[in-house]
């Protein structure tokens, strides 16, 4: 028995039927260190999936800050501390100035469901709009907010679907549309007599099959939810710290100011750590009506580690270097897509990248081909996956220190893969 | 302006108006070790409350742990790891035969709400049955089972309430009172149309005033709820991992072996672990309807610190600790008790303790007073608080290295606060 084999039957018998794996032949990693990834043959990977690892795998600047700080004192939020008190200041300088008050979670599910019990009681709403192939989380509530996660999830009280962006198919190229989606699913809910609540959207669409555009989508969408009484959950778990390059996060490439924003999976370089910040009448109409303590949230270990992942996100010009390494990846796609006649689109910003495969003979989505690249491309020593709707788009999101020797990697491998998976 | 001042002011500022504090004059913490807290005036604290940090703050294995692991490798259950195996086996094995998978989050929250959703899968039913001052986390759906926290948040669809077991008010002694509410509750759920899905309940009862008995109290109700089709779910976040001393659960002092079990506060000894325990036809039933990735849930890290908190229970022999020193607690605390009137019941298991306070001159549950206790203790150096329906009961519940000369420490602080109470 191999020793993966015995790794996937402990498995199977001890976590039970609900996980997944990556991967046809799954991966066995043993170590990693910035955008590398070794398992337990010894052989490297290069990282091209990861956004939790955003400043690198093992970052010694973050370790050091998470080993010092559980050497001297982990404690919460119902005992003075500085640290929560920074890590909240660093956090409220990157984002708008309307958005004056944060409160911490320890993941991103966590994140977006806090943000809609918060704007439950802000708006007096129920009414939530979110996108027909969306992801929010493993809550009974986000979970129910996250059609992509399949049927078996049921769907939360007074969600309302609308179709994502996606100018390759709706051809909608000045975000009217999305808006016009977002305003029929409010008389939706006026017909039901149902009060809105929220917009909630990832910003970056990952989950829709990753889509950037139109920008400005979200400022329309925006205004037509608040002219109808409610607000603007901007989930930032896929987009946000950094990822997008030109801006911190995904809501600011659309020109809106959110009434809310999620975080999660990027904040702690793999620490859990998930936050939401807010328009301070937000937070204080909530707290009049309920006391909130999440144990682990907000505790001075998970604040300095916060602390330390966007002092290198500053000292080492990680957001410019998404920028620059982003658009250089983009262009090595496009150059494949020139000539590959299986990639039907690519849609990027920053270091996070689509590409869309269909079959050169019908045009039609191919999820199989999908499969079958980033199958290769793990044979081949390089992480990506597939995700959208029809699962045929390749995501490829790598940790924000990828360089452009690293795209060199990337796309002589993606070229391989395709050419065997023809 | 003092520097406690000026934190509190960033505070409300920055975090805004949901969150709250310990103690009238809160507690500016810097540094921990052991049992030992210190503050900014570096001023000394016995720490006789806090379970979070289960084998003692800052413990130099558990650290060692965290820091070794996460310099290797931080990333998540979406590829092959055996730290999150070894840590399942160690977690089952010290589990009822019958409880044999086990899946993780990052919170308790997160671990009730996933038991939840699991239930409801595997019954098909949606009523619950929980305490009327019960405590189970913050996600919507969980605060929505957590009266303790007040109205601000509605409580969850077809939620039915029972009276815990309170022998000092109600007095039963065998259990069957808190079966026959059970029982009780099944019948309006039947008449409402509702199908029975599980009782959900705090094995030491914390926020009902910490009711450790009658024992076999809760084999009793569960056994009513298995025979109307539904699932017993403990949740061990406050009697779990050792805290009782003659038993690793809660549940166990009760001969009950639940269908499933949630786990968190003391898993990580400050780190966010949470974690399911359940038979595995419950999980095998949930995983074919529903996928389920929590994306820091059993991570390589956490299983690292995860296996060292019960390498150190282990190896510190800290259950016999807890149940020693907890008899010892016990023991002093019902000497004060048979001078001090305002003392009307002392009830404890292992390192959990609960003492009701009430006015002397008429016995009625006297919350001022015990706030006034707990804040004397507070400035005298001792760290304590008081939960309960009425307030009035003080919770000592020290990491699980408490000692007989902390024992000391405590009784005589406690005596001390209660003088100045008077």
């Amino acid at each position: 028995m191999t020793s993966n084999a015995h790794l996937l039957e402990r498995r199977r018998r001890l976590l039970g039927g609900a996980y997944r794996l990556f991967y046809t032949e799954p991966v066995h990693l043993v170590s990693g260190s910035g955008v590398w990834l070794r398992d337990s043959d010894g052989k490297t990977y290069l990282d091209a999936y990861n956004n939790v690892a955003s400043v690198g795998h093992c970052h010694p600047l973050v370790v050091e800050a998470l080993a010092t700080q559980a050497a001297t004192l982990n404690t919460h939020t119902r005992y003075l501390h500085e640290a929560v008190l920074l890590y909240a200041e660093r956090l409220l300088e990157l984002m708008p100035d309307a958005l004056g008050n944060v409160m911490f979670t320890c993941t991103g599910s966590e994140a977006n469901d806090l943000a809609l019990r918060a704007a439950k009681v802000f708006t007096g709403g129920t009414g939530i709009i979110i996108t027909k192939h969306a992801y929010h989380g493993v809550t009974e509530l986000t979970a129910g907010l996250s059609p992509s996660l399949g049927a078996g999830a049921p769907p939360a009280h007074d969600v309302y679907f609308v179709s994502a962006p996606d100018p390759l198919h709706d051809g909608n190229a000045d975000g009217t549309l999305f808006a016009s989606n977002v305003r029929a699913a409010l008389e939706r809910m006026r017909a039901d007599g149902v009060t809105p609540c929220a917009l909630l959207v990832d910003t970056i669409f990952s989950s829709d099959g990753i889509q950037p555009f139109p920008r400005g989508a979200l400022r329309l969408a925006a205004d037509e939810m608040r002219a109808a009484g409610g607000v603007f959950i901007a989930d930032e778990v896929q987009a946000g710290v950094g990822r997008t390059g030109t801006h911190m996060w995904g809501f600011a490439r659309h020109g809106v100011v959110p009434d809310l924003v999620t975080m999660g999976k990027p904040l702690g370089d793999g620490h859990p750590i998930g936050a939401v910040a807010a328009r301070p009448a937000i937070f204080d109409m909530f707290g009049d009506k309920a006391r909130y303590f999440n144990t682990f949230g907000g505790n001075p270990v998970s604040a300095r580690v916060g602390l330390a992942v966007l002092d290198v996100i500053r000292d080492e010009g990680l957001l410019e270097n998404a920028a620059t390494v982003g658009a250089a990846m983009e262009q090595a796609v496009r150059f494949l897509q020139s000539r590959e006649a299986c990639i039907a689109d690519v849609r990027a910003a920053g270091l996070y990248l689509g590409a869309e495969i269909v079959d050169t003979a019908t045009g039609a989505p191919d999820a199989v081909r999908a499969a079958a690249i980033v199958n290769a491309m793990r044979a081949d020593g390089v992480l990506i996956s597939n995700s959208g709707p029809a699962g045929n788009v390749l995501k490829i999101r790598p940790p924000l220190c990828f360089s452009l020797h690293n795209v060199d990697r990337l796309a002589s491998c993606l070229e391989s893969s395709i050419a065997m998976s023809a």
